[in-house]
């Protein structure tokens, strides 16, 4: 395969850098022209499209003529007000009809956020090839495993072996760089075209003092074909800290848990931290202390890892957590997931003393080697009311470092802008806030205040060759794509809110039983309420109800004239919800069963 | 009145602080006996009661013989695993039957989770006389007035008109002491008694730069008559921050925007910080600014506040929202409420463009001087995100500090302790983990560890004279007290169980005539469901249901033979239960209806 990077848009010098520090105007690096071509420049297209509020973070669509190239397709856990939703996928109407122009997709990393919905949308767009390194292509294999039995079979996998691997997808020139993030194999994506070169990292941080490597520096992409586009997530805009914990504090910090700890480790961190559970694995095989792995997507994920050779472990240190027993309390450590409270996870179990093998003792350490995801904060501060009262060695980022955010700050965010130098920018991977403070940061230091865009879900960013890029007028839909069960898209607002008003208030179906004839109720109506009030002390009200429900069929009936069954059971609805309100101040859902006999 | 504090407890020098910085033993301080008394000593009860996971917050009582005084009455704002429910109060089974002993409530401050609950409590518990400082009853009167029409009548108010105020509650000695908060009128209270001397700020900060008045210290309380038992609020003891932002920072940050702002500044705090609201309008009339209230509890506070001559403000300084168009955009400044993202507030409205008179300008200040409520994240994060959408200056925590909590970090709860040099540490108002953490601070600065006491709500802390204070055996009922609408107490894990099961999944209900001679169903079984699927787009599976439903009964029922109405019932919710989660993956809850004919 003959592989050249485009060079053939001339454009002028960037202005940014606007001046070196000493505030005189930098030499402008020259534009290379090495492998010139005579290519006109089409319309390059960038679309984020999933990550509910974080624009971005789950897909993004780049399109060049007739050529789509992919990146991610992850999913997103819904908010409190979804309730029942499993989770959200991108909305993918955008490519509905273009399934044929997909030249593939890429996998930045492994985490769920950009694999996650891979087995639905992989299928949905009859399963263009796909390309990642091997823990990302192995862990979206499992995903897909996970979900349909053999759909596996469908998959067309291009590894990519090394970052200086370069690949044409379409008129797209694929290139790769180094990054650093909390899952081996991360991998930043460039996407050369001839109108702009894209610069995507992913997910990224830059760690100061990485664990058995140099840290990872960006300066050789300011070289790559300009225009260039630089994607950068930006959640840490806002994190304003100068200095945060470097990996090698947090490892400190670990192993002298685990070296001076008494009794057993129990570390509960996210499965998806695998660099660091392999850190934890080897650490613990140096000074001679057992591991069990516990938690499903911690075992299969430790265990794809291992089978890559991406955590190396002698056979000894490895344990089952069945196998605990045979070992002393403070030789054992147990990696395990439930760090965010979820209920059935390990960590609950081993909190509410349900797990089988693991039983919590005073002079046990437990660990929470994890950030708090919003929304969990209440959940996990129960967590860790009854592991304090269990265990005398809680340990959590609040009192001691022992988790590092794989994100960077703000600080990080400045730097990777001075050193690929891009003409343009987009803050990406975030909420609209954080993205408006990156380029806020951007600005600061000195990046063209009109060559940053900021995009949402479903805007359509267009580059013309040597034109300004510009924004579409017109948006693709980005709307909530729910999961639920076995459905997919058919949740919709409608079925939300009345999980809403149910959850609020509960029900009350109101069952009557109408003679057509008289036009009278028969027997006594029957009520089912479920959430509104305790039934059994509500006799009383009950049974004024029914009397008003008798009341309401016969004042809207008549014993002779046809009966108009749809007003009959407004009324009762109405009325009786009224009614209910007046006595409670509450509002359930009055549901009228009128049969007619 | 005559009043002494009761000095008659012998007990042997304190044993912290041990050592002075030297490592010398420090010459303890003589036990003054300025008062002796022939009192024998009782035991002295200390029981939390309320405040969900954050032990004392709402209540906490104390009981000396046949005499009980009340701190606070508040409420707690549920979690998100309680859909529907206003508002928790404190569980006060343990004052039944003891209504006649109630000496007083002592009212803090006049924050709801401090005062919320008073006009239910102290309804059933027959009105005891309530003693506070002029904001809070007032803040507390207003709370009755709106939760029942003259209910005040019934209040039997003592006012506190200054610290130096002591009060005898029957065998209880009660003294006062200037603390730091949030809220003017804030109060630490001391509660004498033979058998100890509680000390207890409330809630409380160490400012240490506060506007208008010298730093706040407790060395005075040293001097209190022994066992001297610290109740302290904990709330920061993972706060391990050296320096906190000041209110002089503060108050410094928010003047500057004030001052720069080229478009109007709205300002979005809690309605209950009511010295920052009157800082603000001080200002304000100072440069020449107009300032426009809106939210009803934010106006209802300052009108309180203004009447007691806690905030003094030129008529012409404060301005009705809807003269906001006459004024210069420049010299307007809005203070609301809805900061928290709460969907009818004040600020949501001016986000989605509600609001009458106050729209959005690009050139706009849009201040959040408030914290994020845990569990609020997500939802604020939208209201960010469409601020920031509409306004370029919008302006949080995160960003510039233009907040302070009103709760201590983990230096100074040393710091009190090291001045208030307590025999007994009783850290409360915070989850069980943070009470933890604060033991460990007061451990680690030389308080001896068997006199600090971690209770939970429903704990009996018992004092006996000379004796080591106990923890009896026996917990009072502290479960949650939940109020939906007009129900106090009437929701229970039931109902709530039932309204997180139909926010999962919805309801599914399907009613089923049959005619009772031959035992099959007669016309086609209706079904109602809501928050389940989409029916429309269900028909198939519904008539499925229809069939099986049909199938169901006729297997379960034999023409001429009685039916079992409970058999049928019951196979028809497994039935269709397993049926529908095969075919769905969701689990709704079904409810049969079996009407016999």
């Amino acid at each position: 395969m003959t592989f050249e990077f485009y060079y053939v848009t001339q454009q002028k010098t960037s202005s940014f850098p606007a001046q070196n520090r000493r505030g005189r105007r930098q030499p402008q690096r020259r534009q290379h022209h090495r492998y010139p071509q005579s290519i006109k420049a089409g319309v390059l297209k960038i679309i984020p499209l999933g990550g509910m509020e974080e624009v971005g973070r789950n897909m993004t669509v780049f399109e060049y003529g007739d050529d789509i190239v992919i990146l991610d397709m992850g999913l997103q856990f819904p908010e409190e007000d979804m309730p029942g939703i499993d989770f959200i996928i991108p909305n993918i109407s955008y490519l509905k009809g273009k399934e044929k122009n997909i030249r593939g997709v890429i996998f930045s990393h492994g985490h769920l956020d950009h694999i996650g919905a891979a087995p639905i949308l992989l299928k949905e767009l009859g399963y263009p090839p796909i390309i990642g390194r091997d823990l990302t292509i192995a862990l979206v294999k499992k995903r897909l495993e996970d979900y349909e039995e053999k759909s596996i079979k469908n998959l067309k996998v291009i590894r990519i072996n090394s970052t200086e691997d370069r690949m044409n997808l379409g008129q797209f020139r694929i290139g790769f760089f180094n990054v650093e993030h909390s899952i081996m194999d991360a991998i930043g994506v460039i996407l050369n075209t001839p109108s702009g070169t894209i610069i995507h990292p992913g997910d990224w941080t830059m760690e100061k003092n990485p664990r058995n490597h140099l840290p990872i520096t960006y300066n050789h992409l300011a070289n790559l074909p300009r225009p260039k586009i630089l994607m950068l997530e930006s959640l840490g805009a806002t994190d304003l800290r100068q200095s945060i914990t470097t990996e090698e504090e947090m490892y400190a910090n670990l192993e002298k848990l685990i070296t001076e700890a008494t009794g057993k480790v129990i570390i509960a961190t996210f499965s998806s931290q695998i660099r660091r559970i392999g850190h934890i694995l080897e650490f613990a095989s140096q000074i001679g202390k057992q591991v069990a792995l516990d938690g499903y997507s911690m075992k299969i994920n430790v265990e794809i890892a291992k089978e890559l050779g991406y955590i190396k472990v002698p056979k000894k240190t490895l344990i089952s957590v069945k196998d605990l027993h045979k070992y002393p309390e403070n030789k054992i450590i147990v990696l395990c997931t439930g760090a965010q409270g979820e209920g059935n996870a390990v960590l609950s179990r081993i909190m509410t003393g349900e797990h089988k093998y693991i039983k919590i003792r005073k002079q046990d350490t437990i660990v929470f080697s994890s950030s708090v995801i919003p929304g969990n904060e209440r959940t996990i501060q129960r967590l860790k009311d009854s592991l304090y009262r269990q265990c005398d060695n809680v340990i959590h980022n609040d009192i001691m470092d022992v988790h590092t955010s794989g994100h960077s700050n703000a600080e990080s965010i400045k730097e990777i802008i001075r050193q690929i130098k891009p003409d343009y920018f987009l803050p990406v991977y975030a909420n609209h806030f954080f993205l408006k403070e990156a380029a806020k940061l951007a600005i600061q230091i000195g990046f063209p205040r009109d060559k940053i865009f900021v995009l949402d879900n479903g805007s359509i960013l267009e580059f013309h060759g040597q034109q300004a890029p510009r924004i579409n007028a017109k948006k693709t839909d980005a709307s909530y794509v729910f999961v639920d069960g076995l459905g997919v898209g058919d949740i919709g607002q409608i079925v939300l809110r009345d999980r809403q008003m149910m959850a609020g208030d509960g029900m009350f179906v109101v069952i009557a039983i109408i003679d057509s004839q008289t036009g009278k109720v028969k027997n006594s109506p029957d009520i089912i309420s479920r959430g509104f009030i305790y039934m059994r002390e509500s006799k009383e009200l009950l049974a004024e109800v029914r009397k008003k429900v008798r009341q309401i069929v016969e004042e809207t009936t008549m014993a002779g004239h046809p009966i108009n069954w749809t007003y009959v059971k407004d009324n009762i609805r109405d009325k009786i919800g009224k009614f209910l309100y007046n006595k409670t101040q509450r509002r359930p859902m009055v549901l009228p069963v009128v049969i007619e006999v």
